[in-house]
């Protein structure tokens, strides 16, 4: 892909909606994402892979099975092990890098996952 | 790996000296680093992954082989494809984040590499 600095805020400044990642770098066949968020997403789990969650802007919160919620403020991270079910959240507008192997529904479902998206 | 929200800046904060990257969680056989970088690294490639870079703080700049240099401030990343030379250096101390898989030496020689340490 593009041998350019990628400006992650520029990236996002490209795009509205919420939920709908845009892939801006690939990376040992994994897609680096940028994504806007607000509300709250469905519980979910990836059965193979991790869920790589950087905030670049606002805050975010990650329910977690079990009861456990972890919440992030700008320039925090967590990774969601593979398989945990978990479900993420805003109350305003947060801004987010995502890491998942290229192809990797967002829902952790196909039929109801986001469209990749490159910019 | 730990579930607690990682603060990438609180991570920086425990360690100092120079391309010397702690690990700050693992995602997908991966270890996400942190580093502190000064003054200009070597000469290398990595046959076997992409190099992840991300600016935290600071102006990183990276010479490609074949005479390109990309310069990297706040909030931008790179990818170094697999197998490319590139020479990282910063005129002033910068902040990275980093993802190499599990093992990969820094160097790309486990002669000369940085040993891992987990913080």
């Amino acid at each position: 892909m593009e041998q350019q600095p990628i400006d992650l805020r520029a990236k996002l400044a490209t795009f509205e909606g919420h939920w709908q990642p845009r892939t801006v770098c690939e990376y040992n066949g994994h897609d680096v994402m940028v994504v806007k968020v607000q509300g709250e997403y469905k519980w979910h789990s990836h059965p193979d892979t991790d869920d790589f969650f950087l905030v670049l802007e606002g805050e975010l919160e990650i329910d977690l099975e079990g009861g456990r919620t972890v919440r992030l403020g700008r320039g925090q991270m967590f990774v969601v092990p593979k398989g945990m079910q978990h479900r993420p959240r805003a109350i305003k507008e947060a801004h987010l890098l995502l890491i998942e192997p290229t192809g990797t529904p967002n829902s952790g479902d196909v039929a109801t996952a986001a469209p990749r998206r490159v910019i």
